[in-house]
């Protein structure tokens, strides 16, 4: 085949995918002066958080009490700049219409409000992970001290990503919190949805496959062990057959329960408080409080 | 012990592992003028045909009616340009023997072949990726928008790795599909060997822990949980004692089928049109059309 | 609200951050002169001895019989430096006491010691990841070479920082190894403790959700299919009611034993010689030698 | 000394260093949302601009006559993007005092209208400098070709920055065209003020050194050597014994002119069309057309 | 010629090369722990410093009153830093022979001395530095405003460098301040000896190619044009005709003298408060206060 | 103006600067396959020759008389492989005509060929190197050793990249000996061309200003200071009134000459052995052996 039958065909392909037509919806048209969210900047305002919460362990190394003053200084304000742009693309990327110069206007005031309230919640947020290090370092035979639980268990980074994303749910920022929580599935394998509730002094054992669904509810001091799905069981369908959005559809995990690696607890059953639920076992119906569920016997 | 001795067992060290007989198929000897496959060019390649297929969501975001054509344009020949090298870097990686120039000479023309076959494929490949695209949207209560879908489900990053490497061994290019779809299982935890057939509407959930193996072949519109595994039952042996290869080992999954997470369906077995497979459970012989299998009561 | 009450509530908030009540045991507080253990540094250190173990494949690509000894010299030269860093690194952030003078001086000399017994040691390791490296081709079908193992396969990776990570640990390195395997977990999904001990001609299939506990011991020639865990079952509490640490707990698997794909053996049990284990189910008790286990029957 | 009074030390200059007083005028207030210009920024506006005036010796090399539209394409948008933003900068940092809203939308306006008109101007700029090439050529020996020109030439550098520096400055554009300027003089010693108005086929040999003033006005085939200085006299005194700012001060040379290395031309003289001043000298008075001064002759 | 041919003469190179006894005094054999002065680190060094002397013009740009105090004290402390490392590699350098570990502490505790002696003496630095930002606004009609001097003027950078390389030769750190003066020079083609004596509200204007020798002495209020040198003119010589070394050798200049471009002033004269020297003129013997010296007139 | 009339001002402007008409000479139409000098490359280049031949001072700082030959072997091979490169890319772009296959295998091969006999001269290149640095230290009283000078002096870095580009255009490599001593002149604002012939133990001192022309024939023993200029006086001019290209135009500096700064030497005459030229004059005309020449008086 000579050049000018190459030269043809990628011209005829930079047609075929120049035409807007074959683009419906897998392209997004930006509004003027949008920012789209950026992967890199939400890892670095993932790392902010961390340097506030751990300092020392995160950030720059060299903390002290003479400069935990003028490090927090530098880094909250960093973080209110990067807050402000990621909160306002995700409202951006949310609209459909054009935007006004007013609109612009109340969306970047909107976004200040809420990266304000984000920070001013930070030293309560320090106060729950560190419920959740103490129940790793506790929970664990391995662990040799909290700073190795802080520095190398990918369930504490999994966790602070999700108590980012959940607390940035709240305050009503869309996609961004979406993001957040898949970055730390990708580094970590553990999959939690920024919607699901969860109590303090939580715990994920090695973690890799877990997967904690939208609307699940978590309670205080429980375990989870890798390859543990908190998922849906079945999806009324609308009229289209495809599944109703917004449904109440995961499981309740009460208080202090145990659930060993690769369970699958499935649809809005209650776990009962204290309960403890074996590996590799399917569960899809509720488990009173205290009970003990393991698997049928393997046959030799 | 003193500087001397350090120094002494370095250089003993340096001699032993410079001994060429240790090195038996643990080195690769360059040809003259060869290239390594490089990941991080074929990070590049991943990423122009993101932003080919997806504009405004990949690739520089300010993708607009007036302006498709000029990066369609450039991306294009940016990614012929990185196909070509690339492609060429895994026919030479083959090769045992040395080259003569008439035999270089013949492998950049191949090269050159494939990568306008491929980039031809492209309007295609979006196509159907836009059904996968649907597929993920429609069954998963939990997405906003497509949009979200594209920007942050895993499943569509490894789907799309899957159906690049797939297009480049269908065009008996080596080696550098397996190192894409590994790029894909890194970043998602989803393993799909480049040699599995898969049709259109393909969905995964989640996705951490997905298997696939090479030999596989699934229908259309089949959705997969997190844990998936297609895999192989047993492996003929040869007079070594090790399996034998390339022999169709692995499952034929049907149109319409549903397979809960943490399943493991063994063998070249065929799941029927329709069948769903509950969660947990382990397969290793046919299931019949529209037939539901779950797993054995869990006893409390 | 105005800009004057945000940067109040900005002020307010970065002094309860700068509060050093509220950071007991989530901050590391650097010694004199410390260098904290760096993930960079450890990539690096990884990259060293991959191109140390595998020339030509990691590393610079143009090694040849003429160069291989200023390959290896230089890389076995970086290769201490960083690893006398890292290792101080660990050495110091283990202390909990201020340094006099001395004290630096003898980790310095200790860390030299343990760099070069880790250097000398890396011609045995070399032998032993090359028997992995052929258990690995040899028990899958789909390798087409051992070039396309060494290059793609996760459990190569994850099994080569192990190694190192392993062999770090037995010279009394703390906080490095577990880092280093931890990397290979984000990586590959897959999750070997330092602390296990590990035979020759060792393979993964697939790998991810593979967890191998601190005191599992294998035997040689076992392989493991992805999601299996070796964990441990219950822990004896101490009068905190927190596990007590460091008590053998996870399995022992003997020679030539196959574990499938999401299978969980928890405790301190022996998997005997020549035993396979099916697929997604759970074992708490002894196995025979060469008994088969596998999972009960699913109902339709 | 010990660390205490080290810390004392270090506390005391942080003090003394963040005392507002101190900083009069030396320190520059943001104002909201302010953007300060950005050298980085301002190296790629410069970058787009060569890429776009001479493609295929500067921005991406593979130009062809079927890809130079796609290419000309995205460059035009990227450079309105940077522009707008450099521009706004500039706009920005001038002013004194806070601004409303519909100042900054002003503003913004103003940068993209200035943006625009730059653009606009920048085929007819493509020409001049082509002029500025060529003169360059013909006029060296040692020029090979016009690609050696384009490719090695500082004095091309110097000019091209020059050129678009000021057209920025005919729109008004602050702050700016004065840091485009000195960055082609730190990269080739020649320092070439925004202001002056330069005419077509302009040369300067070699070039370390050249300085050509503010309100310097330069004619058509002018050719400089290194070292050439056209400088002002003296400065008409203010009240203070400060010079008085806006006056023009610096020489006019008229067409053909050629002025030889090191000479110095002071203050708002005039050299005629055609003249020839040697090198070393110290020209203040009026040359008249067509003449040639040299240097008196040096003493053995 | 053969690849044969080419391994022979490429291995026989690599002998001669590396051969030791060709290498006398042109490599630097590196004490056992030394870190080089690193020009990177020395940039970083040089930043600081500017951050520090203007802060919202150097370093980052969202300076206010209300975070001032948190810039300035971390931007010190990694000052601090890096001072201590680049000045004990100075240290290092300058010695010739092997370190005991007790030479080692001293030299360190040294650095740290020398550190904290330069950080203190940075108030006083800006305050110098702010009379020669006045006066280069003052006497230059062409700048706008005092932030256009700070942000373009080449000779501010260069005035910087010097008054930061100066006093750390006043503290005896050796290499370091040459280096340092050395990076203002290749940036702005000013070459201010890091020896020479400088009074305050020094300006420079253009700059380019002015050199001001190791043993100059500058009074106050001096202004210097382009490519004005302040040198040596004779050496008086030893016994092997080499230039004695530490002799002073450079001008002496008077409060309040301007000397105009491309003048040449050599050997250890003075030049008398207010006096005037031309342009292009070289002077070898004392000029007395206010007088005015100009270039012999040149010859039509 | 609104967004239309921009978007239509932008398409316009964007045919005219793709009008192929208005890119005669200003563009570079790259022939198949043909990479383009790049002065990242050369800069790389650049580095590994000067670590090759200073090692300790330049490349990795670790150098010792056990591990000079790894560093050595290295670099030798590195450079050849850029050099391969570089060399091709400037023989591709002075050809006009399309390239046959056996067109660009004799241009590889001659290539090749070439970089073998750069490299064997390097250990030649350092000897003279060595006598410029000794050259260097005896001639400024304010050199304190041969690594001040070797790591800070700019000269070094212009006569070494001259070395370099002189031995390349020797063997005729077009183009890149060009970039090579422009990529110095913006360094440190010395202009050596390529072509011009230095002997041994030569001395720049400063150098800011130098301009050393292409057909300069200077002796051994020759010392310039800044803004030195051999250059040409007058061109033979061809039928279009324009320089003929060619001719030796440039001085002949004899040895043992010394040239003081400023000072203008123009035409193809010479300066005999020994003489010494004072600062800021213009010579034109044959200078004796011996003799001095020194500037008019100049007037009070």
């Amino acid at each position: 085949m000579s050049s000018y039958e190459y030269a043809d065909r990628l011209k005829e392909t930079v047609k075929k995918l120049s035409d807007f037509l074959s683009l419906e919806e897998l392209h997004h048209q930006r509004c003027r002066g949008e920012v789209l969210p950026s992967e890199k900047q939400l890892q670095e305002l993932i790392s902010l958080c961390r340097s506030l919460i751990f300092p020392g362990f995160y950030g720059l190394p060299d903390v002290s009490k003479e400069n935990l003053l003028y490090h927090t200084g530098i880094n909250t304000e960093k973080l209110f700049e990067v807050l402000v742009k990621q909160i306002s693309a995700g409202l951006l990327f949310q609209k459909n219409t054009d935007h006004t110069d007013s609109d612009l206007k109340r969306l970047q005031e909107s976004a200040e409000q809420k990266a304000i309230d984000f920070i001013t919640f930070l030293p309560e947020m320090r106060r729950i992970l560190s419920t959740d290090v103490t129940a790793m370092y506790n929970g664990d035979p391995a662990a040799q001290n909290k700073a190795e639980v802080i520095l190398c268990y990918p369930a504490i980074r999994a966790i602070c990503n999700y108590r980012i994303a959940h607390k940035l749910l709240e305050l009503d920022v869309p996609l961004i919190p979406r993001i957040i929580t898949e970055m730390a599935h990708s580094e970590t394998g553990i999959d939690i949805h920024p919607g699901a509730v969860i109590g303090e002094y939580f715990a994920i054992d090695h973690g890799t496959g877990v997967v904690i669904g939208a609307t699940s509810v978590i309670g205080n001091r429980v375990k989870l062990y890798q390859g543990v799905t908190l998922g849906a069981r079945s999806f009324p369908l609308d009229e289209n057959n495809n599944p109703i959005k917004g449904i109440a559809r995961h499981p309740i995990i009460e208080d202090d329960v145990i659930i060993y690696s690769n369970a699958t607890i499935l649809g809005r059953i209650t776990i009962g408080k204290g309960a403890v639920i074996g590996g590799n076992i399917w569960v899809t119906e509720n488990v009173a409080p205290g009970e003990r569920l393991v698997q049928a016997k393997a046959k030799p």
